[in-house]
């Protein structure tokens, strides 16, 4: 096997590839700078790397057209969603060709009777559930932005119901994706469960286009529950609110979503989405059950805060006051990007086991405190996974160095708690450099998947394992 | 890439191999035929195809060890556990030596606090339950055998549980494995979920020992529910019986496990088990939560049932008589071996949406009616996965053949009703030739990372994919 880099492309590689996409998709293939600088979007401090053209697809086979023109002119080919991924897993760092699948957008198929549906990649996750809602059915994954289920299938997403519905990786069935040579594979049926072959529903989960582009998608679906309840509760300290989470999860309550945020964030959070809340260290939470059962579980919950320092727990079954609550904790990066104007925003993620949690928490806060940076902390704690948002002033070089500092100390402190550089955001370019103190030698074995399915190298290169 | 055939292998290569395990191993190497035998063991109607030699490991790097030696001498390594496998996934069609793990069954760490563990590849489901009691945790994943986690790991297992707990795929967190190269990796910590690389998790997770052997395994845990009710409730027919799992799932209900028992199979069970129960389709249900919730679900049930012929649906939350019941539900597939004494056990398994099980069922029954075969049916209905174990004469050729038109009859249903081959029993020798017409191009990416993780071909060849 020869591996080609697209750097050793024939001279003309491009060239041949725009004269022939664009004599195929006419005006759904864009060179304009504005096109492509949005398209290397990366939502957050890496630096924007825009592909060199923008084809907008509709269907699989048309994906397939571009990928075949591309491999046979080493050109890479870059799948691209909304654009709201934070590790820069857009991004074209050899250039090539960024396909957008946001024409892409219809639910497929749904099937209420046995809980599934089928998508296209471009359909988000807020469109299926408008278009469930007839149907008593709801997706669950709920990452901040308003994601494609294509991109959030590709980084393996999963957000605030995690603890509840567990991630992306639990909730596909199955999913067609063009491979590096235009073939189109469909990895699995409608069956909830099979043990036929390898797993390949699950190995391109996560492959954040660099083994397949994800062209549909079969998804689980959950009946709404009969009651939801849900609320606020202020805590004394940090540590009392992480303490009061590991002892709910480990108490069995089955909690839907239990979100920590920090004073900081609660601060931001109240002057972004106009809530007054106590400016102090703060929990959401969420249940899901009978209407005993919600009632049953809130109360648990409060009688555990009221252990650590925590309360009032206020919470209600009114669905007005819960949906600008969950609004508020989407949009808290969004929040905190207006606590510091004219920096950049480092989004962050690392995930423990439960039992670290706070322990975590409270040295990552040490550090944020001794290098005098603006980040809060929020995250999907159940679940042990939290992120810290730095607000980085990046014509400050000092500054610039504490972050890197910073980084570094928070992924060692997760990997020495057994736990991962990564719960949700991915590795695209962000956090490759952290995978072999992780997982050692399970890179080399990645590398050499990446190296079977994609020999040219074309599928987002650069991203997760450099081969 | 040269792909080197076993059949290829240096004229001396097993002797060598023989010659040097036996000055490292000793008495934990043997040739015996009767060991050799036991190892080659299929459980069902699948030729014994002995390994020419048996290995007992007690550690990763012996196994390491074993495989370098085997790869030196292209010839083959085959995992066993228990030998409990249904799709002759412990046979040798190519010789080699067999690696038996039964002496790694050490439970090594219990996180109580984590709700996990990790344990070696030997442990069995029962022991594993048995060492945890004290935890309150417990494992729910339950094939029929006294499995070793390792194999249920290589089958993706599921079980009665699988409806509500999810199969092997679902409560695997990380895992310890070697590949064809010698070398060991982790493909994962302990943290609840990340998105760090590509899931070898999950890709390891149902490959049958084919992209490398499994050395310890870190599982996710449950608490013992507050209460547990279930019970046994027999229909008028069959078709009742499948309507009323359609209808108790998609109602919602958070049901621990719904099985179904076709008449015979519950004749093979009374017999065997020494129960009483009416002589006709019958659904075991268990339902776990508060002493409250599992009232109210089991009433629920109940009405449900009785809309389509069932009941009366009587229910316990005596632990003995649920004990006992259980066991017999595990015990149907021997139960079944004892229907017609002196033939062989076909025990095949497809999965479909469940909005299509009762035509399913029903159409498969009419075949084995229609084709005058012994052979019962019992499922994991709540998951649209059913079996049939056909008794079949060896020496009828007639038989034989009837068997085989049923076997394609009853996989093309299952694929043309956009279900599976296998949900849970895997692939093996048994199940390779249904794999193009489910998976299409999927088969060909397979054989892909096949060529690519183990290019020599001695790991467990012949099972799943032909390279």
């Amino acid at each position: 096997m020869t591996l080609v880099h697209p750097d050793t492309r024939p001279a003309d590689g491009l060239a041949t590839v725009l004269e022939s996409l664009s004599s195929r998709f006419h005006n759904r293939l864009s060179t304009a700078a504005a096109i492509r600088e949005q398209h290397g979007h990366t939502t957050t401090w890496h630096k924007n790397q825009p592909p060199d053209a923008v084809v907008f697809a509709q269907s699989a086979e048309e994906i397939a057209e571009v990928v075949r023109v591309c491999a046979a002119n080493h050109v890479p080919v870059i799948p691209f969603g909304t654009g709201t991924s934070l590790e820069g897993q857009v991004n074209a760092p050899m250039g090539g060709v960024s396909i957008d699948v946001s024409q892409m957008n219809r639910v497929l198929e749904v099937h209420p009777e046995d809980l599934d549906c089928i998508v296209q990649p471009g359909v988000t996750r807020k469109q299926l559930n408008t278009e469930l809602r007839a149907t008593g059915l709801f997706f669950p994954i709920d990452p901040g932005a308003d994601a494609s289920i294509g991109g959030m299938v590709a980084t393996r997403a999963s957000g605030t119901n995690a603890v509840r519905y567990g991630t992306m990786k639990d909730n596909v069935l199955a999913l067609t994706a063009v491979m590096a040579d235009g073939s189109i594979i469909r990895t699995g049926r409608r069956a909830k469960k099979s043990s036929a072959g390898y797993d390949l529903t699950r190995l391109l989960v996560g492959s954040e286009g660099t083994l397949g582009i994800i062209t549909d998608i079969t998804l689980r679906l959950y009946g709404i529950p009969e009651a939801i309840s849900g609320g606020v509760c202020p805590f004394d300290s940090l540590e009392g609110a992480c303490n009061a989470v590991i002892a709910t999860i480990q108490s069995g309550i089955p909690v839907a979503r239990i979100e920590l945020l920090d004073e900081l964030q609660v601060r931001a959070s109240n002057a972004y989405s106009k809530l007054s809340m106590r400016e102090t260290p703060t929990l959401f939470l969420e249940f899901h059950g009978s209407q005993n059962g919600v009632a049953e579980q809130s109360e648990l919950f409060g009688e555990i805060a009221a252990e650590f320092g925590g309360g009032p727990f206020e919470w209600t079954h009114n669905a007005e006051e819960r949906t600008k609550l969950w609004q508020a904790r989407h949009d808290a990066y969004f929040a905190v990007m207006q606590l510091r104007p004219g920096t950049q925003g480092l989004a962050t993620d690392v995930c423990v086991p439960i039992s670290r949690l706070a322990e975590c928490i409270m040295e990552t806060k040490a550090d944020i405190d001794r290098l005098g940076l603006v980040a809060p902390i929020v995250g999907h704690v159940g679940d042990g996974n939290f992120h810290v948002s730095v607000m980085v002033d990046m014509d400050n070089p000092d500054e610039l160095r504490d972050v890197d500092e910073f980084m570094e100390l928070l992924v060692e402190r997760a990997i020495a708690m057994e736990g991962t550089c990564t719960g949700e955001h991915g590795v695209g370019q962000g956090k490759m450099k952290y995978l072999d103190a992780e997982l050692g030698g399970s890179v080399d074995v990645m590398k050499s998947i990446k190296r079977a399915l994609d020999p040219l190298n074309i599928l987002n290169p650069g991203k997760i394992v450099r081969v």
